[in-house]
């Protein structure tokens, strides 16, 4: 069966919105969803509206799941800092504490809710094992066994119409992803990658990535190991 | 290893309190954590409150996460009617419009994400296949899905003491929770279980069951089979 329409998981990063910018490219009527789990990088919704504009989403949804009520990460918690000037190599070795517990197991679980109620084909997802900052919900492994529960516990699975999970980032390096992303029309300059952003310089303009968190680093790495030119502005 | 600590989940049902009196049973300091997904009968959240304290949880948590502005079920669109008036034989043949878009999935997620925070050992989850609504995400099938889910997509499944998920009503009939229930004092009256309740009699009442949806159905047979006084204030 050919899919003909898609939840697409949209963070308002650049892995992300070259996601939906591919489902876009595939065909499918693409859903954007972005979840608001109390990240301290909310401007990162704000990212994903804009986007989801420019790539042409068909809709595009914000749930509410509230995990800063559990805290336990630098992403949910303001007693956990975000790390800073990480060398790029020490990146991806260990599990940081920007690690937001069960995040992707939260998202994707949101997303197929949202994909057995819109009757959607498949889900996509823009996790990256390659360029990853070694969170353990990001490795191939657990997108196989998140495959089974996304068919074994809904409606559509029950009658053999199960979801196409779809993670196309996921064995591309982080300059593969940019040079994706800009070949596909991928607003780069307005995705956001930063864990902790600074206000926007203009009320037009997107928020200023610190240019030093892990997310920072591997963003910058990626588009200069492209030999690309990078059109984010970073603080740092 | 011996699990010491749970993250039990408690709805405010009669299953899901039985199981959280298991846990404390058990041995293990258990934390009760409830959803408020946005269900027509917020009114469990209220005895799930109470059953916690009744049964000398360690903790509770209410987190939130807006399946209702998802909809798609009698549960969370005010658009669906809420079945009454089948006769059980009926129930569990078929997924009903009670059914919540991977309601279960999302719960056990949340849980997970509560666990990996509260360095909790075990999850446990009152999910009943035998007597039940005919959920996909019900069944032993999912159960073991999602148990690799937990096991590969967190920090304690990579350093290898993953969460023992538990269900320990899977197989039993609704007969057979109503019976366990009571032998360990779970507060009944307290509990629950109706998909459309009415308010309570009194200020310090528990909200009454409508007596017509699957849910009460399947209540007031279990004590009835189970040969026991059914202590629930039904309306119908």
């Amino acid at each position: 069966m050919s899919a003909r329409r898609a939840v697409v998981l949209l963070s308002g990063g650049l892995d992300s919105a070259t996601c939906l910018a591919i489902a876009v490219r595939d065909g499918l009527e693409a859903h954007a969803l972005s979840v608001d789990y109390g990240q301290r990088h909310r401007a990162e919704l704000e990212a994903a509206r804009r986007v989801a504009t420019v790539l042409h989403a068909a809709s595009h949804r914000v749930v509410k799941v509230d995990l800063r009520s559990l805290g336990g990460s630098a992403l949910t918690s303001d007693a956990i800092e975000v790390p800073k000037d990480r060398a790029p190599e020490e990146i991806g070795h260990g599990i940081p504490v920007s690690y937001v517990p069960a995040r992707n197991t939260v998202m994707l679980s949101v997303a197929t809710a949202a994909a057995e109620v819109l009757d959607a084909d498949a889900i996509y997802v823009g996790v990256n094992a390659l360029d990853s900052s070694g969170y353990p919900d990001c490795r191939p492994e657990f997108l196989e066994a998140f495959r089974a529960v996304a068919r074994l516990g809904t409606r559509r699975g029950v009658e053999g119409r199960p979801f196409d999970l779809r993670a196309p980032l996921l064995a591309l390096s982080k300059a593969g992803i940019a040079k994706l992303a800009l070949s596909l029309g991928v607003p780069v300059a307005e995705t956001l990658s930063c864990y902790d952003p600074l206000p926007a310089r203009s009320p037009v303009g997107p928020a200023v990535h610190c240019g030093r968190c892990d997310a920072c680093s591997l963003r910058r790495k990626g588009f200069r190991e492209a030999g690309l030119a990078d059109p984010t502005t970073y603080e740092g």
